[in-house]
């Protein structure tokens, strides 16, 4: 079941560097972690901001919310989910 | 290039139903034909909304905005357009 | 699943008072069938307004996106959807 | 009498771990006793996110403004307040 | 229990001028017959616009629902609600 | 001549509890006073948020400022006014 | 007693061109009279737009509201009020 | 050339009294210093917030520029711009 | 002096098809005069969407808004002005 | 391909006065060379706010990610990116 999850990443500017660094490579190993399981489908950057566009592969809701609220950077973004579903005037096999 | 394209589609509530299945016909053969050429490369629907969030792959800004102003449903949606580029944390392939 | 929808009712003001009552007669029994089956678990009229609060109880999101789209009012609301999970600190053995 | 609450927390991001966790310890004991008591009827996590929505049932808004800002996490959290009341649609006994 | 009430007034720049006066009048009638019950409990013009403030007391949300959507003009207002009870600051024997 | 004031609180995160205690009871002594004084006419607790709903009484805007301004909580507050008149429909004495 | 009054115009696109002109000469009619007054005391256009930004000199509320619900353009325009006074660090003997 | 300007001052919670003291008094000479030179032509308070609109009097959209960034309030200040020009209907010689 | 000017395009949906044509056609003969003349110093299509960034070249506020006011599609756009000045950092000769 | 990106700087109060002018004097060297670049077109300054205007001409949307996600104050910006085009009505060789 797929679902379209917006992330806008917002850290407090008072944040040490290495901090930063670390949230960072544990967001890092984290996402990749899900997306080689097949459950983080696709991964953008929105162009210009820090900020991306992921869609989500789960078995139900409460599988999204584990996986997002386990998100190192969790507490530092604004998120926006939309469950997705087929669209009738699709072709791609993948798009479901 | 990849784009991001959520499309709204808010029809006049006094359209004749024979204009309203004609347009849609129109608008499903547009973006099947988009879609085989690989230019539309993913349409899924937003659950509960008629609307949809697309994934365009065109070589630039211009051919976008051709592929969008001529979807027949074009003067009856809001469209909100952004452009993607490869996340650094991606692992996938065709996240670019 | 659960899903929290949250539905605002825009009737055109020159549909015909007949139409009106026609399409409302409609919604009524498309609702009572559903909450019948267990699909449409609450229902609440927001006091003040022409407008409901609903939790839908379905397979997945796209028997969601069927049952939102098939309703006769569809055309004429605004229609706000959001996944639910069960919350930790729930005691009441619905909450899911 | 039933009213519809949403609450999105938003701990300040220098808040003390310790803190953190006996604030929510508290949280999740004064939910609790108000959900055996009968007031919070309803309680989801709003997937993706650290929010929720409620129902509560309580005799009037006074009573309803007792419990809400005597939530620990209430200094807090972002709440939205809608009154409720029986949908002439609804066939369940509980939705009033 | 006490509820505030904004109402905006937003008639179709089509409406015959007979129809305006006809159903400006019925919402006079109706307007007063609740003021004069004790359940409209104040009215004010909010000065430049087509709009009101309004303090109703009733008996619980469903009567609020029953009188508001009673309204002649109510198909045709944008109307928010807020529940009101007694601040610990007011001396005032009437805020209550 | 009066206005309807709605005012928000917002305490930062981060002030002493006794600082806290000591400008609300600031406030309070204020409010009484001024609606002793007949110039806060009404009062209201918006319930379920830490907000009220207001009627001042005055002769002018420069006294209104000069109210609202000198108001302990001044500071930490998101307040917004809006000029009030007398409603064609309104039957009460008091509503002017 | 001055207020700031913004007003935007939104004819309806199907307003024959004669009336129109019409209610465009009687409301500068109107205008001009009121300015002559002293009621109106500034009115600018906001470049770009089919906007007005202008000052009310009036006696109170009341006043105001009268004088703006007697627009002839009244009921095709969004309008914003704001009570003004006068500012502390102004040299000008006709801000206030 | 007339320009519109919407002020609302918003200092952080944690300035030092003395240097809230300080940057008003600069602010107000500043203010001052500007009307007597028949540039900042206009200047009130927005009765009950710590905000002001202004009408200033500029050869240019630099000159504009100029004095607000000059402006000792100006890190701490949302401001809105809007060019003027003169309306059709002014009957009054200053407006333009 | 130079403005930045956004144009969103709405043409009402029942407007006949030629009466489009020939207002596109007038909107094009006039712009591309204002750009011969030096007037209309960009104009780019904000790909996606039925409508443009513009920058103007005018003398001050009142020919800008002559200018926009003659646009045949003025009735038609929402339009938002920006007034802009040289910035400090740029070294383009023509960004004045 | 042009961007047309809108930068609003938001430095927090409590940066010492030494690292704001580091990071602006980095800023300006940054964007100057960029400028000299070609690769951003236009730069100007928006009358009134600490905000800019700008056109990038690049290569793609990863070159303008780039650009953007390398600016000193990008952590301190609310940026805003749109996608544009040549316009059908342009008579500029330069607007492509």
């Amino acid at each position: 079941m797929l679902f379209h999850v917006e992330m806008v990443v917002k850290l407090p500017s008072d944040m040490p560097a290495e901090q930063v660094a670390d949230i960072k490579a544990k967001e890092k190993a984290y996402s990749q972690e899900l997306q080689r399981q097949g459950k983080w489908r696709h991964l953008w950057r929105i162009a210009g901001s820090y900020a991306n566009v992921s869609i989500f592969d789960v078995s139900d809701n409460a599988e999204l919310h584990d996986l997002i609220s386990g998100l190192p950077l969790f507490p530092y973004m604004d998120i926006h989910v939309k469950p997705l579903c087929r669209h009738p005037s699709s072709v791609h096999q993948g798009d479901a």
